[in-house]
């Protein structure tokens, strides 16, 4: 079945296995045109590690670089994420999608308090090697999206598209800006709080300050995740 | 052969398929594990695609977007260009790399032009069948990069990194923020020169304000392609 062999191709090496055979399990779970779901996305963006890179031979930076990507793809994986892309030192994944979650915003935030554990781990390795330790810079941020095989016909990637994804890369900006590690959006506050009787303290949230964007008039409210 | 399937894996649906076949027959051109390489990198972002794509539904958004990226996906494999990545609406590629060519940053502004024209064709058929037009800004820029295997060892991908490629991404704010389709720094500018009597000329080049970098003291100058 091409669908089947298509869907498969979308989902390996995105998606933990056991949740991609969920998935072909339940093909319908996945409209490929293009649906609208809540989702929330998480952006990791590692700060400054090009001039570490810079300082290495070339075979020693990619390895140090993919030593990197492999540790935080490994968290999001065991965290159940969607996968979505490298682009540079930048990974981008999401939850929502194609599995249906009623805890997106919680798996993200989990994940992202993961994944700063674990590059503190990986620093320590870092450092024993003579290597910079690589610090990171997360965005998490939870609204609708559209969600389909986006791409030329022979280069498909199923991924959101829209200002709430636009959203979540910016926040890795705000986190970097307010020297925070993980900085989240009051929309991923507000789907938190339908799971958890407090995120202000389960995640300890700190209020930023709120930036304005182009999605409406309000300024957006930032808050670090401090946990 | 391993190696030579994962090459394959790694080229397949970046290179038009007559340099997928040139690569595989002298694999010793592609150094997986990273090698430095002065290429020159196109930068294609689509301006305001997303605010069409909030207003159509779902599946006609998806449709709208993937004609647009397989229109210049089509442009750059036609001038043997390698077709890194998609990110939401902008488009990646490079040229100088696996295959060596003595003419990178010829290929990457004639693309840029040809990208252009495309998507003024493309265009005229959106309005006719009631759609926005598209409009692209475009960054070239050429440098050393690493070019190597970069991402999870689950997850890799041919691709440079590198200041020079920042620099690239950059422009396209560049040519945004000067209203012009095409920026192109010195380095590329340079680059030209080496092949062209007169790059001024034929790619009728006019100076922009130059920009501040992390990569040297002096500003980089930027010039916009008007040919």
């Amino acid at each position: 079945m091409i669908l089947e062999r298509n869907l498969k191709d979308l989902l390996d090496r995105h998606l933990a296995p056991s949740l991609v055979k969920r998935v072909l399990a339940e093909p319908s779970l996945v409209q490929l045109r293009g649906e609208r779901r809540t989702i929330t996305t998480l952006f990791v963006d590692a700060a400054g590690i090009g001039f570490t890179m810079e300082k290495l031979d070339p075979e020693q930076s990619v390895r140090y670089l993919n030593e990197y990507l492999e540790a935080v793809h490994q968290v999001i994986l065991d965290h159940d994420g969607f996968m979505d892309k490298v682009v540079g030192d930048e990974i981008m994944a999401f939850w929502g999608a194609p599995l249906p979650s009623e805890q997106h915003a919680e798996s993200a935030c989990r994940t992202a308090v993961a994944i700063r554990k674990r590059l503190a781990e990986l620093s320590d390795d870092f450092r024993r090697r003579g290597l910079d330790p690589v610090h990171a810079h997360i965005g998490v941020n939870t609204g609708e999206a559209i969600v389909g095989s986006f791409g030329p016909s022979d280069h498909p990637a199923y991924t959101p598209m829209g200002h709430a994804v636009n959203l979540g890369a910016r926040l890795v900006s705000e986190a970097r800006r307010n020297s925070v590690d993980i900085a989240v959006s009051e929309f991923t506050r507000e789907a938190l709080a339908t799971r958890t009787q407090n995120p202000d303290e389960e995640f300890a949230l700190k209020a930023l300050l709120p930036i304005e964007t182009l999605m409406r008039k309000e300024p957006v409210k930032v808050y670090a995740v401090t946990a």
